[in-house]
C-alpha cells in the first residue's frame, strides 16, 4: 500500500503561504502523509488576473494582514509589520524553490526564506533573502543560483504552472489529492484528513 | 460582567453562509457566546464590486461548490446540486431577515430558508422559499412581507450595510468582536474563541 500524499501547490510570493510553509511538513509527517512540493510561477499565471490577490489600501488588504498577524501570534511565528508586499523577486524565489524541490530540500528552504521576509525585512527572492536562506539550507549560493537561472528550471516551473492551472488551482497555497482541491492554509487539516481517509474529519 | 457576544454579518445571497447559518447558533450557545444577527443588503454594497463574488464557469466557482458539497456531507447538511445561484430575490430575503432580526427570530429563519434553497430548489427570497420558511418560523406571510416591504426596513438594512462597510466588512459571513473581523465559515471557531478570550484558541 502506498503512503498517502498530497500535492502542495504554492508560490513564494503568497502571503498566506507563510502560515502553511512553517507547519505543513510537521503536520503532514505527524499524520503519516507525504508532502509533494509543487512551486508555480505566480497566481496571475494561474488565473489570468491582471492584479494582485491583495491590493494595498483596501479593506481586504488590511484584513489579510491582521488575519495573518493573529495567527502568527497564536502559532509563535515571528512577524514584523508592515511586511513589504509584493516581493518584486518572486519569480527568482520560485525558481530556487523549483531547484530545492528537484533536490529534495524545499521544506527547509521555505521555512528559512519566509521568516527572513516576514520578520527580517528581506523579501523572498531578493539577494539578501536567498543568501541567508541558502546558508540555513546548507547549499552554495552560486551553485543554486546558476541552477535557478538555467532555462531548464524556468521550463520546469512553467510546466508545473500549466499543470496547476489544468487541475483548477487558482490560489496559493492549494493542497491537492488527485482532483480534490483544498485552498488556503485553513484547509490544511482537511487536506491531510482527505489524503488519509478520502473524507473530511468530522 | 456582560455575556460575550459576536456580530454575525451576512447576506441571504451568500453561498458559504449556508454552512454558517446552520451551525452558528448551536456553536455559539454551546460556548456561552451571544449571536447578534446583522443582515446587510449584499456584498457589492459593501465592496463596490461590479460582479458577483463567484462567477459561473470559473475554476473558483467550481471549487466553491465542491468545497461546500464536501463540508455539507461531513456535517450531514442537505444539498442538491446544482444550486440556483445567484438568487434574484436576495434583497427581499435580506429584508425579511431584517424583520426577523428586529423581532428576534433570525436564527430559525436562516435555518429554515437555506435548506429550502440548497436542497429543495427554492432560492432565498423567492415566494416559494418565504412561504415555506415562514410557516416553519410560525409567522404569517402577509404580515411579515408587509413589514419587509416597509420603507423603515429598507432604511434599517441600508444603515446596517453602511455600518458593516465602515467596520471593514467585505464578505459574507463575517464575524466581528469590536474591531476584530473574522471572514468566512472556516473562522467561526476563531471568532467564538476571540469573543470569549480575546485570542485565538491555540
Amino acid at each position: 500500500m502506498s503512503r498517502p500524499s498530497l500535492d502542495y501547490w504554492f508560490t513564494m510570493g503568497s502571503t498566506y503561504n507563510y502560515l502553511t510553509a512553517m507547519r505543513i511538513q510537521g503536520a503532514a509527517t505527524a499524520a503519516g502523509v507525504e508532502v509533494v512540493y509543487r512551486p508555480v510561477r505566480n497566481v496571475a499565471a494561474l488565473t489570468g488576473a491582471q492584479s494582485l490577490p491583495f491590493i494595498d489600501g483596501t479593506t481586504k488588504y488590511r484584513y489579510m494582514w491582521r488575519d495573518i498577524e493573529r495567527r502568527a501570534l497564536s502559532r509563535n511565528l515571528p512577524l514584523r509589520l508592515p511586511v513589504t508586499y509584493p516581493s518584486k523577486a518572486t519569480l527568482l524565489a520560485n525558481k530556487v524553490a523549483q531547484v530545492a524541490t528537484a533536490e529534495g530540500w524545499a521544506g527547509i528552504f521555505l521555512r528559512a526564506a519566509y521568516p527572513l521576509w516576514f520578520a527580517e525585512g528581506k523579501p523572498n527572492g531578493t539577494e539578501g533573502n536567498l543568501r541567508a536562506a541558502l546558508i540555513m539550507c546548507g547549499h552554495d549560493f552560486d551553485r543554486v543560483l546558476a541552477l535557478a537561472n538555467a532555462p531548464e528550471t524556468q521550463a520546469s516551473l512553467d510546466a508545473a504552472t500549466d499543470a496547476a492551472r489544468a487541475l483548477g488551482v487558482f490560489g496559493s497555497p492549494t493542497f491537492a489529492i488527485g482532483p480534490e482541491l483544498f485552498w488556503g492554509d485553513d484547509h490544511l487539516e482537511d487536506a491531510i484528513a482527505w489524503a488519509k481517509t478520502g473524507r473530511l474529519a468530522r
